[in-house]
């Protein structure tokens, strides 16, 4: 059994309520995957005509779900979506073939479409086989009750061990049309052996071509999902996907094909932000957080480049254990800037602690004062700033520090 | 000040005897440099004509002492080496350099020799200016009262926050000429901040050149030192030097300056074996370590890949908790070799815990009885072994686990 953790610090005090989006409905279930009293099964329905598009985990040992979405995302277009938690189906060979075959052909069967029509997503425990009769004879009538207003009933079935649901809405404006972009995830509370899963799922009534929204995702999930750590780790599982039923078209939006369309500006935007904010609420849900931590980094050759000095920093274990331990430790981020193997001038390297300059210069701040920084470091989000001092590039990442709890958590699973 | 961090469970219960190296002698002094009631200043001096090699830490953002170093190896001759704990040197700007400049002159003044044959390692706090002058008028005497007899109180000088010193020796025969390798190194030991170095200082009384020698410590540093891990935080110190005083030429070796040279087959062996073994005592060394814990990877693509993969295992935040815990938690080894970016075949994929075969063929062994394998995960040296499936290279990684003593090390500094 998994262990309750404590609720994030971050935890909102409010969730916010997202609309329902035309052409979408949902419906959960109990179906005892492996939770007992809690719903554990989400299935989403989609219009005809809804274009789909996706980014999935680069592991080598990917899930057989993750691999499924590779192929239905060829097609582009979706019907249904259907996601359990409490089992990643990941490591289970020809047995995880099967239930992710004998899933699709369930959901396909709920609403009259092909198989390339659906997509799946599990979640939880890795190499234990996932027994998908526990859930088929399910979707038919999941399916048929579905309705559109349970974005946060979905989003709640979809966690594993994530200490509050990931929720957020945006409207964006397309020619004279007001769309609505929807998203909800699960993060990486890893409490339960195994658990590693980021899941995310938006939604739009938009009009908007498969190959667009792929351009689209691609381009966010850089400086969104890719830019924010727990650990480190990356899973089996990940997957984010998102869905546009068009919906909007019937109220005037002119579909978009193109990503680069100037008519497209102000949803990328939206979508953009939409995404930061998800990816933020999980690095708020990082498993014993007790501080939420930004590493921005300017002054580096390229973007990819100060996101890996970025990186460097927020997975290194001695640098968010001093964080943890509210130390204001420079000198493990001059550590960390160095091992990144991107370009930094050493001598003209400069760190802040929030507004406090801590190092310019290649050395520490004339101004330095531990007192002041050590009292900054007391807050419950902290940033640091890097200068690397070769370039006029720039990247953020978000983290959480590395604490006992993360330890407990992790480790103390069977004591 | 450091925390005193309680005694690794791994310490040796009886130190190696080192014997002395003819055309090597050392000292030792309390400089005060940080520390009260401890040495922590060594100079070692060397014959004329011993040659050195080196690799140094791959940091953007290195130490003074490791820039300097780097340019005295372009020359390959060695006469003294001076290395002090309690400061780094690290992130010190112009008055690092000026420091070291101070150091090396004073080093070559005690001997006669020129500035190009002094090497310098400094290890401790990184950022805080290192006061030469607390040392600098010490060098002329302890060089003059160096012996040949020291290498245990040599390598207790250079501690930080090491447990224990770590020492080894071996012999090699060079045609018909007995040689003898000895080694001593610090490893990392992090309680106070900012501690974060390995330094690895080699004595041979072999005729080898420089060329040669260097060689054969690239060859080597890859399946010793660069095989071994705490936390995956490269400092911006690692220093390893070599030196080699010749004096076994008096007794009839005849040169060599191939490390090819079939002549150097068993120095070469023995000298691999014992940066193994210092590597290996550096990893029991590890902060907070509960674990000894090594992983071999085999049926890799490549001798590199198969290391990759067993450092990303060796590294995962979540794996070496899950360890600690005893838990036989075999899907975050699935994990950590997918996200390697390695090649794995996910359907040939199998790991062993011990000799309990977890997995095979991508999938939960038939075999697999959690029972026993929690109970292997109690023994105080862990071995896990993965067949990545897809060609015949290996590698082997050392590594320790992670810990709440880890976090208590790192975070507590201020509590």
């Amino acid at each position: 059994m998994a262990k309750v953790a404590k609720e994030s610090p971050f935890a909102p005090a409010r969730l916010p309520v997202l609309p329902p989006i035309q052409g979408v409905r949902f419906a959960t279930a109990e179906a005892g995957i492996r939770y007992s009293n809690r719903t554990d099964l989400l299935v989403a329905v989609m219009d005809e005509g809804t274009a789909a598009a996706g980014v999935l985990t680069q592991s080598k040992t990917c899930s057989a779900p993750v691999l499924w979405c590779r192929r239905s995302l060829k097609h582009g277009m979706a019907r249904v979506l259907v996601v359990n938690s409490g089992n990643a189906n990941a490591f289970t060979g020809m047995k995880g073939r099967a239930a992710v075959e004998a899933t699709a052909e369930a959901a396909a069967a709920a609403v009259g479409c092909k198989d390339r029509d659906i997509y799946i997503a599990s979640t939880g425990v890795i190499g234990e086989p996932l027994d998908a009769a526990k859930f088929t004879d399910l979707l038919g009538d999941l399916a048929a009750k579905a309705v559109p207003d349970a974005f946060e009933p979905a989003a709640r079935a979809i966690m594993t061990t994530d200490t509050y649901p990931k929720l957020a809405t945006r409207t964006a404006r397309i020619g004279d049309t007001d769309v609505t972009i929807n998203g909800f995830c699960k993060g990486a509370g890893m409490i339960a052996p195994d658990m590693a899963t980021m899941l995310c799922f938006i939604f739009t009534d938009a009009a908007i071509s498969a190959g667009a929204l792929q351009d689209l995702l691609d381009e966010h999930v850089k400086t969104t999902f890719n830019s924010m750590t727990i650990d480190g780790d990356t899973s089996t599982s990940d997957t984010c996907l998102i869905f546009a039923t068009g919906a909007a078209e019937t109220r005037g939006q002119k579909p978009v094909t193109k990503a680069k369309s100037k008519r497209l500006k102000d949803f990328s935007d939206a979508l953009c932000d939409l995404m930061r904010d998800l990816a933020i609420q999980v690095a708020k849900d990082g498993e014993g957080i007790s501080k939420f931590v930004t590493f921005t980094v300017d002054g580096a050759e390229s973007e990819a480049a100060a996101r890996k000095i970025a990186l460097s920093c927020a997975n290194s274990p001695i640098l968010k254990t001093a964080i943890a331990g509210e130390d204001p430790n420079w000198g493990r981020v001059v550590m960390a800037v160095g091992k990144s193997g991107e370009a930094a001038d050493r001598d003209q390297l400069a760190i802040w602690f929030g507004d406090h300059c801590v190092a310019r210069n290649g050395e520490r701040a004339e101004e330095y004062e531990e007192t002041a920084v050590a009292k900054y470091m007391k807050n419950s989000e902290i940033t640091i700033r890097i200068d690397a001092g070769v370039g006029d590039k720039s990247a953020t990442v978000w983290t959480c520090d590395l604490t006992h709890d993360y330890v407990s958590i992790n480790a103390d699973y069977r004591s």
